[in-house]
């Protein structure tokens, strides 16, 4: 299909997935909420696999069970999947805290970007802020990663943002260079 | 996210989804095959949301209460949703029985066509291809569309096959028809 799909012109711009990955509260969705906000301003197609939307349409049910994480970050690779490989940018930030899950969803998809939002963990616990790491410590909120589940830190990240010592701003910035350069804004606003 | 998109040059093929919709052993994935095919080699950009690869990746352990039902169909029709308004033409082929459900993937979708595959319930179960019928008719598998669960056939489908007078073949014929007379295959081979 694939093959197919890039000799019309509906497909000549490259797909790829920004996979922002990290601890709860680490800034992943601050970051990616700002890429989206460029990346539209410049007319790229995007979708932004947003948790909240994922949940409702995509993953209702599942819990935070190791099996249950595995099913949710696979299933959005999937769709991950679909889209990325028509030509589409998606952006998502689970926490996806395994990483042979992410390896999986790196071979459905095309250009999968791994984004690092490194943060120190007790840095995300001083800022807590959704309130999740208090009552994680307390013992009400089970398989928390991070606290009483583990986060496998990605080995070879194409992006590693730390955002304990740069702004958020400098943070998008700096995945709009990289997704610059790889040349997946073919077509659109190539002004800075 | 969709206006953005369709002012670059990613986008300027119309997404388009086609729901085949009918009885089990009706003709849906024989005809959806044959339209996959020719769309395939006319080089459009496809998606077929096929029954084994949506069990596997979007809807396991969901089974045929009306619930299950409808969640099913509604993750097929969210899906369909994404890759439609990006330009991909997306066919999928669910019993789909109810009808409230599949006019919300309506409302979901871009260029949603309901094709009501046509087939009396008497020579369904007559051809009974899968043996599934004579198990649903024996108690053993239930919530069954037709033999223990409704149908609700579409009041005002776009296309309406009646795979009972006509063969496979003149029907996907229908459907192409269909597609090329609504302009969803610009930049395709127009050909017939």
């Amino acid at each position: 299909m694939t093959a197919a799909g890039t000799a019309t012109t509906g497909d000549v711009r490259p797909g790829y997935v920004l996979w922002f990955t990290g601890f709860s509260g680490a800034g992943k969705s601050t970051v990616a909420g700002l890429v989206a906000a460029r990346l539209r301003g410049l007319g790229a197609p995007l979708e932004v696999l947003d948790g909240d939307e994922v949940r409702t349409h995509l993953t209702k049910g599942l819990g935070f069970t190791k099996s249950d994480r595995d099913t949710n970050v696979l299933r959005i690779g999937w769709v991950a999947g679909l889209l990325s490989r028509h030509g589409v940018g998606v952006i998502t930030a689970a926490i996806s805290p395994y990483a042979d899950i992410r390896a999986q969803v790196r071979a459905m998809t095309t250009n999968f970007t791994e984004i690092f939002v490194d943060a120190p963990l007790e840095e995300c616990i001083r800022r807590d802020v959704k309130g999740l790491y208090a009552r994680a410590l307390a013992d009400e909120i089970p398989h928390f990663t991070g606290v009483s589940d583990p986060y496998e830190p990605p080995a070879h990240p194409e992006i590693h943002l730390r955002t304990s010592s740069s702004t958020p701003e400098e943070c998008a910035a700096e995945v709009l260079a990289y997704v610059r350069s790889k040349g997946w804004l073919a077509g659109a606003d190539q002004t800075p």
